[in-house]
């Protein structure tokens, strides 16, 4: 590998980073904002993510404003029923307090969250593997995916991966998206604006809602 | 989220990066080590992987002495077929020089490939997106998926996440992963290593495949 | 097409109808026997399963006596959340009945269930579509899907399939399958057993568990 | 189960068989109809099909016209790589003949086929499993599968369950379909209009597609 280079001047070589642009129907994910990631007092897993959740309510009210789908997702797991977890706790075990039916797997309150929102509950990263969060989208013509949530180096990057391999084009507004920590969030913004998605500011993004 | 505090203590309080441990029945995947990402001189998306594709010829090597399995996956277009290319080269136009049939698409010369060994086409950058690896290593009975390849920041990190979800343990030899840029890299191999997959010296690997 | 010969000899003369055989290990798929479709006096949907329930209760007992997973699924929508349903309740209404928290999504109470087993709400017909099924499976190593439950032209046919597709030997004990019409029941018992799975009495699956 | 009842009555009761209705934004999809599936003097899985592949050359015409994108698919095993085909050969051996390259994997020559289509190449029976099917259609905004092929039986009905599932309306016009015997033809067009799509004469799919 080359070890000197900066990567920005490698991966402009690559041609890398180009922009998917918004589509003509899109829909708002709001990944794992769930107590388990947000509230630091009662998880280990949790970062403070106050900003982002505001920034979210942000587009949350505007999506609301266009009839524009909301759909939020969070990672529970059965406590009482075997081999519901899978292999992922084994690898990161703290993900076994996030037992379905506790306050950790309870979206945080602060969301703009109504009754008829639709609410995945997922085992892995990705919010959309072992889930029908493709087909729910893809029944209503959703064609622009606009990502928002927790963390940009798990699930967020997850979900923004499984959204393009699954023919939808992947938005996010960068200060909707937050972790537990600072290098592998630019790390992973670097990586999802380089090949899987377009990481634009919030108010781009606002603006196109409000432009449909 | 929290500005100055090293990731390597958050993670560590956040209990992340335990160990998944090999099981009983692996299977290599080398993860699109084409003339497209191998050959710098042929392709703008290529980096200099020399180290990695000699190092994954020995993980082959003691793979074939136990008749485990060795897939490879690349990644190809068809020129001439409308929407065979989805979304993903909207973003990185360079994937589109990856034409089925091309050079770019043949498997990297120097690496101890058979004709018996699977080699599997996909359009996304997850070797289980949209074919039938997932099955085909459930059939075999497969638990541990070894992976090498590249990039790491790329298919292979999206190889290994889907890798965990599918229900097979990722084990990652480190000496066997490359990318175009160091930083990504090791920022990837830093995700994979706390939340997907166990990044190992490829000696380790090469000791428990010995030991089978 | 041949109007007037017997599929039988169509199909032979297709080498159609071959055996899977048996795999190592086992788990066994009970489909949809919830209220909703074992009890004709308080769902549309339902039919009389009053002896494939008892038979599957046999089937249970002897995988118990094993240690063998039984997984159960049930099919349930969100009243209150809007696309939660997809299209399947377009072209069939009555499956909105089957609310979640309501009596119809409940398991038939005469199935012997253990509180740990895994129990899986589907949207859609394969327990597989949507689920995480497969890779529990898979990450348990197994590689042969028991399938009991119902209808054996809907759910069951649907769960058969996609066992076969995601890589695990389906075999189907005939006692425990039914369906609310005689004749799909047995239409589907042909297809299956000709292109998907071994269709078997109860006695010679309860004969290979005991031998395991 | 009920014995003596009519299937049509029982299914009445049960609500099923209402009507999808048209999307906006169709594809045509051609399920195998490949030599090895309608040319019987080459192929022992083949019938006589020579009405069904005609009347799929007039949905073919009227989707042309309106720039309606023709998807075809085929099933191909490739002889020289160990694992390729998957468990459903066990089932059915005659498919080890459909290896890649050979004549029965090449479309039926009286397809009017044209040479930007879309072909993609399935291990198991349904189009979209394994393949990158449904992403493709997402991408395209597709809302509606129009499903022709063979056989009603096994991969035209694997396709039509898969689609719904996905979230697009299948559509199958009666005179498209065909098997290799008439029973198993007939009582799966019952299931499908009963639960997965609607099957419709195809003058009214072509009026359909005249007024788009």
């Amino acid at each position: 590998m080359a070890h000197s280079e900066d990567k920005r001047e490698i991966y402009a070589r690559a041609q890398l980073g180009h922009r998917l642009g918004f589509g003509k129907c899109p829909a708002i994910i709001v990944v794992d904002f769930q107590i388990g990631f947000t509230v630091p007092e009662q998880s280990p897993l949790a970062g403070n993510l106050d900003t982002e959740v505001e920034a979210t309510n942000d587009l949350i009210d505007a999506a609301r404003h266009k009839g524009i789908p909301v759909i939020f997702t969070v990672v529970g797991y059965d406590a009482h029923r075997q081999d519901d977890a899978g292999l992922w706790p084994q690898k990161a075990p703290s993900l076994r307090a996030l037992t379905l039916g506790s306050d950790l797997v309870k979206l945080d309150p602060r969301l703009k969250q109504e009754p008829g929102d639709l609410l995945i509950t997922k085992k892995y990263a990705s919010g959309f593997f072992g889930t029908y969060l493709a087909s729910t989208l893809t029944m209503q013509s959703v064609d622009t995916a606009i990502i928002a949530g927790c963390t940009t180096s798990g699930c967020v990057r997850a979900t923004v991966m499984d959204a393009l391999a699954n023919g939808f084009r992947p938005i996010i507004p960068v200060e909707c998206v937050g972790d537990r920590a600072q290098e592998p969030h630019e790390a992973n913004l670097f990586d999802i604006g380089s090949k899987y998605g377009d990481v634009l500011p919030l108010e781009e993004v606002l603006a196109y809602l409000r432009g449909l």
